[in-house]
């Protein structure tokens, strides 16, 4: 039934719920899996020499640290047998990203998480997996923490 | 992966889309199938003997309405091979039948369909299947219209 299925993950216990039974599903149907980490660009005004260089160091770190979270998550899938692509997308809506590649790598599935009983405020605001199930024209798969 | 779907219907395009892809999905992972239609009852004060009779005349013929498609999407799943129960819920509130019936019932997955880019009003109104994602505890496969 599906084939490729797009996982996105930030390295959060809510986010390790979708990887982990996503890729148990992947393997049950023989699909591929692409992994996405979407990392926010910073918006920062700075004129001051050491805080140009500050925000460069933490943009870097961010990458870094998503890069590392990639390769973790693609030597678990390997370990699990699974044909896994890990991507890295620089956006300022982690949302738009994920439907933009999910789109874009042809993926027939989106899983990811979710928390239970949000409150009125948060579901105003709209968490990530919301805009994704508000804007998405494939299947949406929410694990539920 | 999933070994029992509960999908709810109500005889709508969008609850046919849940059922074809559904049963295909529960084909392909050898899973039982549980097809639910929730009736709400009416709420209206009369005491018109007359009033009262046709009142309970629209009753009998929504439940015979849901029953017959219920028949109708049994007949579907056993042409498909599938293992496939069907229920009539009468209940106030559809979300909550629906959570209650894949609980009981052992489900591991609720799949439904769902429009996308909703108003303002209607995420804020809710429809079902928002309702049911956000209170249910198993996961929801979401499919879009």
């Amino acid at each position: 039934m599906f084939k490729h299925i797009l996982i996105p993950t930030d390295g959060s216990p809510l986010a390790q719920i979708a990887i982990d039974q996503g890729f148990a599903l992947a393997r049950e149907a023989g699909a591929k899996v692409t992994v996405v980490t979407v990392s926010e660009p910073f918006h920062v005004i700075a004129s001051d020499v050491e805080d140009i260089a500050a925000i460069a160091e933490e943009e870097f770190h961010r990458c870094e640290e998503a890069e590392h979270l990639l390769r973790d998550t693609q030597a678990h899938a390997a370990a699990m047998g699974l044909d896994c692509e890990a991507l890295l997308a620089r956006a300022g809506r982690p949302d738009e990203a994920i439907i933009e590649i999910a789109d874009r790598t042809g993926c027939d599935l989106i899983a990811m998480a979710s928390h239970r009983r949000r409150s009125f405020i948060e579901m105003l605001l709209g968490s990530v997996t919301a805009k994704v199930l508000k804007n998405s024209k494939i299947p949406v798969l929410v694990y539920r923490q």
